[in-house]
């Protein structure tokens, strides 16, 4: 990882990890639930998206505390998510980030109601937001509703579950994972450019960064599913090929695969090298996408 | 049910069904998921919370197209609720409104995903309505997080979850379901205040209304769970006996069951009659709780 990004990473980690807890410890409500919501939370994580935000507000020179709750927001829809797609009835998941799933420590009714917490609990932080306006707030709350919704993320996860009987084409790959998870990316860099009072010229060329990343994201994942160990993902090494799932390698050769992912960091690069701003650190968050051996 | 309710009933409740199919309908994304929500959202029901929302309005004499959007989310919420709660691993149930259960029509996944995409629609649609301006949609917004959340339902159905195997007291069953059930109820009021411009002590009467009825609705449905027919239930009658519930007349006999909801009839009426409003619509709705027979 270069070091601009190790930096903000080492000092903005912490502070997201906090806040996380924070805004569930300061919930009133059953105490067991709360556990589950934060047992997910607190189980590690790359925490791109959260990082996401911030980067994008240091990219316009803002103070990055103004983005806390957002970047907070965004990892908890991205753990409910994740609670979610472990559930027997979904991906039926043991193991995640190296630990025991939500449902297998609390059970699976606990676990879709800490899921369904999670996702109801981050419009009333946006709704609360210290530093930003009412018409900020709602652009905010708008956008969220819709990248994690039935045109975004849920979207994408129906296609991801219909896709898993028949052999799709890169297209429809491409089409699923821009929704399940280049959405999501999305709302972390356009909130951050809404809290920045980006221009729309500004918010266009970083959404199609975000595209780009977003893919690279996935490709990426895909080719350590194949090359990396169990131990180094936390999570079950090989799982794609045993199950037979639509992959970039599988549909596109490894190296097709590889060459794929440098073409969607070339044109995340493309992308910055528009934008009349400091942009070294989202080119090393998109490096680090590609680079990562985890 | 009285001549003024059932006037209001019939001119509200289609223009109710009309918005939330056309609220799923304008949302681009996968078919099946919007079938899915489609399903339940059209599978009939008393529509209770929606129009709430709207005889609050009527109440402060404003024109109740302006909550319309405000009362489809109320129902898209509840709908949601009733999706994850009837999953295999929450009760169980196969029937729900006289219909197949949503999982039991589109499997489990395509169930979770659907409840999921309710919760989250809604938020956009509360940021985009039409009627309400940055502060008020705010406002609701955080309401709504507050009483579908782990302060509200969500962690209501948590504390029934872990009633199931023990006894608990008649202030415990109170607890459950003033979180599981009043809090709805006393979103769709204050919403529905909100919209108006109503005063702080407005509200605050409101919301004692909104709580006796909601205890009162309670009670009834687990009266009619021992003295209704599964037909006219659209549900499994006697249900509750047999799994050994927690319900008002298993704490208190069925007289003292009756004589609670008496009591809180009473109580929804003294709120009403210190509001210097025409309340006989709301007074009409509380009658029709106690006195429903389904």
């Amino acid at each position: 990882m270069k070091p601009k990004l190790r930096k903000f990473i080492d000092s903005n980690i912490p502070v997201i990890e906090n806040d996380l807890i924070f805004q569930v410890e300061k919930v009133k409500g059953p105490s067991i639930l709360k556990k589950s919501m934060l047992y997910s939370l607190n189980a590690g994580g790359k925490k791109i998206r959260p990082l996401l935000v911030l980067a994008t507000l240091s990219t316009f020179k803002k103070d990055t505390k103004i983005g806390i709750e957002v970047a907070s927001v965004i990892e908890m829809i991205h753990t409910y998510s994740l609670i979610h797609d472990d559930l027997p009835s979904m991906d039926n998941d043991d193991i995640r980030r190296g630990l025991p799933t939500n449902h297998k420590v609390f059970g699976e009714s606990v676990s879709i109601l800490a899921g369904n917490a999670l996702n109801t609990l981050v419009f009333g932080i946006l709704a609360d937001l210290k530093h930003a306006n009412p018409q900020q707030k709602i652009k905010i709350i708008s956008l969220l509703s819709e990248t994690a919704g039935v045109q975004g993320m849920l979207g994408g996860q129906l296609l991801d579950i219909e896709s898993e009987e028949k052999r799709i084409t890169v297209s429809e790959l491409e089409e699923i994972h821009n929704n399940k998870t280049g959405q999501l990316l999305r709302f972390s860099i356009e909130s951050g450019a809404i809290l920045a009072n980006a221009t729309p010229q500004q918010v266009s060329l970083l959404r199609n960064y975000a595209k780009h990343i977003g893919l690279a994201f996935q490709i990426k994942d895909d080719i350590l599913d194949i090359e990396g160990s169990t131990e180094e993902l936390g999570k079950t090494a090989g799982k794609d090929i045993i199950s037979l799932k639509n992959t970039y390698p599988s549909l596109l050769s490894l190296e097709g695969a590889k060459d794929k992912l440098h073409e969607h960091y070339r044109l995340a690069l493309e992308a910055l090298a528009q934008l009349d701003e400091d942009t070294i650190l989202l080119s090393e968050i998109a490096n680090y996408i590609v680079m990562r051996d985890k």
